[in-house]
């Protein structure tokens, strides 16, 4: 569990996209983002204060999240002056960089001398359990995607937002790097081995109020041949009572394989659900969510409204309109 | 790769059982048995000459295999005084023991200073890269099953086998312990790190001749939550031309599931193979293969029949019957 709140940490990012990590903790947790760090020849900005890490340690913040990514996802040499200071000062360091923090020799010394943790999201720090398949208490919604990187993460944040401003209990589940991040606790799936995936989602979603719904980040495709393992693994391990179909209209084929077809809303239904009922008898798909970025307004509008009618759920563009509809959806269950 | 032939070392197995990962290497490899080690105390018999280890190396055994499973899968310090004297005459060591050969200080020590390798089979020992889903030359087989431990392996070995017997060019990859030992090589799928599961089968089973059958030893079901992760990435990563269902008739519930109903070969099919075909459009499912074992000769042979006519597809034990009629089902593919 990463000690939150944070001091962003932005280093030299040659443009605003590659700080999206950091952007994506102050879109959906502002609340853990007490200001952004930036090196000379930083080219992203979040709108936050600028803070040195004394002024961060001052209004509070308690970790230094890296929230931009390299190249190649290392630790630039530029950064470590910073990174030591900031462990220096009381801070614990967090990261999603392929380079881990753990492997940085200076770092580890540092830490270690100042009593200050290194998390690696990208790496698990837990023994998952083997999936023991009992029912648990609680409600669960999963996301699942005619590929990957159709919005699955941003649906289930959206949900989540949309849940707590109707007074809903709900609980947005990390299992993504960036997920992680944002909230502070998750687990690094696609980083699992292989016999503990489901155990470690049965793990991240535990007994809970009746009333309440575990949202959690889907990953990978039942249709992408490199990560359905890992989908199949949240379909299970998640015991979802609700699926929420995920789909890219504009998408020529599969992400990074060429020849793979997407597979069609109903095909995503029609395999999807059967599947979540041999862990949850009761399970439903409720709706649809749709990343409509590459269309225009009326485009997207008129695409949505056919998929309603056709599948017959309500079906939205949670970044366009908001995940209300959604949250509705889970709300009638 | 483990180098062959071995020296099987039974320890002191209180029983046969206790033997069953040797036994396995002897049925199915005698070539490369070379003969057994047994301590005192040993009930295990596999019928093979007693050797010293100075008498195996003489005959040609490059590895010792650990073929005996203790309680709780230790190295016993009855074994070790064996095992570093192994070394010491020359043998590479290779186990499949949760308790790994790599974390015993001596043997790592002895192993270095002989130059001996030490091969735990639960453990990758190859980075492997992520399925990128191109299809591959060559045919390939897999075996799903309604349920974990059903026969998979036996079936692929047995099928293995049979081709051998007919003159087909026919490859068993292993991707379980007990098949690495077997062969000596293979991937420990369930040790695989999730975003890698799909891409090491992919490594496992690569282009081929256009009439050689890669016979994928399977894992888990799809059907058994604890596991179903790993056999999508076989179902994706091994993109079968040919699917075999596997299932025990006698079982009350889903192995270490209670309350989980196994599914009908109908379900299985109907869920294995719309899957396999996005990564394979070609795969058709080819035949049952049932482990009756739990029943007489009569109801056996009365409930394959049964299954043959109900599904339309040849239906064997190949413990009771060999995998003839499988072979033959390729054969014609």
């Amino acid at each position: 569990m990463i000690q939150t709140p944070y001091l962003l940490f932005l280093g030299d990012a040659p443009d605003q996209l590659g700080a999206k990590v950091a952007q994506g903790i102050k879109d959906w947790r502002p609340e853990h983002a007490v200001g952004q760090f930036r090196m000379d020849g930083c080219q992203a900005d979040l709108g936050l204060t600028d803070m040195t890490l004394t002024q961060a340690r001052a209004a509070g913040a308690k970790t230094l999240v890296i929230g931009v990514a390299n190249r190649g996802g290392v630790i630039s040499p530029a950064w470590k002056k910073v990174l030591v200071m900031a462990l220096e000062e009381g801070f614990d360091l967090a990261s999603g960089l392929h380079n881990l923090l753990r492997d940085e020799p200076d770092l580890v010394a540092v830490a270690e001398a100042c009593g200050r943790e290194l998390h690696d999201v990208r790496v698990p720090e837990v023994n998952y359990p083997i999936a023991n398949g009992v029912r648990r208490s609680g409600k669960r919604c999963l996301a699942v995607g005619t590929d990957c990187s159709v919005g699955k993460m941003y649906t289930a944040l959206a949900m989540d937002k949309a849940m707590q401003a109707k007074g809903m209990k709900a609980t947005f589940r990390a299992t993504g790097q960036t997920g992680i991040l944002i909230t502070g606790d998750g687990v690094p799936l696609d980083a699992v081995v292989a016999d503990f995936m489901a155990g470690s989602v049965e793990w991240l979603t535990p007994d809970n109020d009746d009333d309440h719904w575990d949202l959690i980040e889907g990953q990978g495709s039942l249709f992408h041949v490199s990560y359905s393992g890992v989908t199949m693994a949240l379909v299970h391990g998640g015991q979802p009572d609700a699926l929420i179909l995920s789909h890219e209209p504009t998408r020529p084929h599969m992400r990074g394989l060429p020849g793979y077809d997407l597979p069609s809303l109903e095909q995503l239904r029609d395999t999807a659900l059967p599947l979540a009922r041999v862990a949850n008898p009761a399970c439903q798909v409720v709706g649809v969510s749709v990343n409509t970025a590459g269309m225009s307004e009326d485009a997207a509008l008129s695409y949505l409204d056919g998929v309603e009618k056709r599948m017959g759920l309500p079906t939205v563009d949670p970044f366009r309109q908001g995940a209300e509809r959604l949250a509705d959806a889970l709300a009638a269950y």
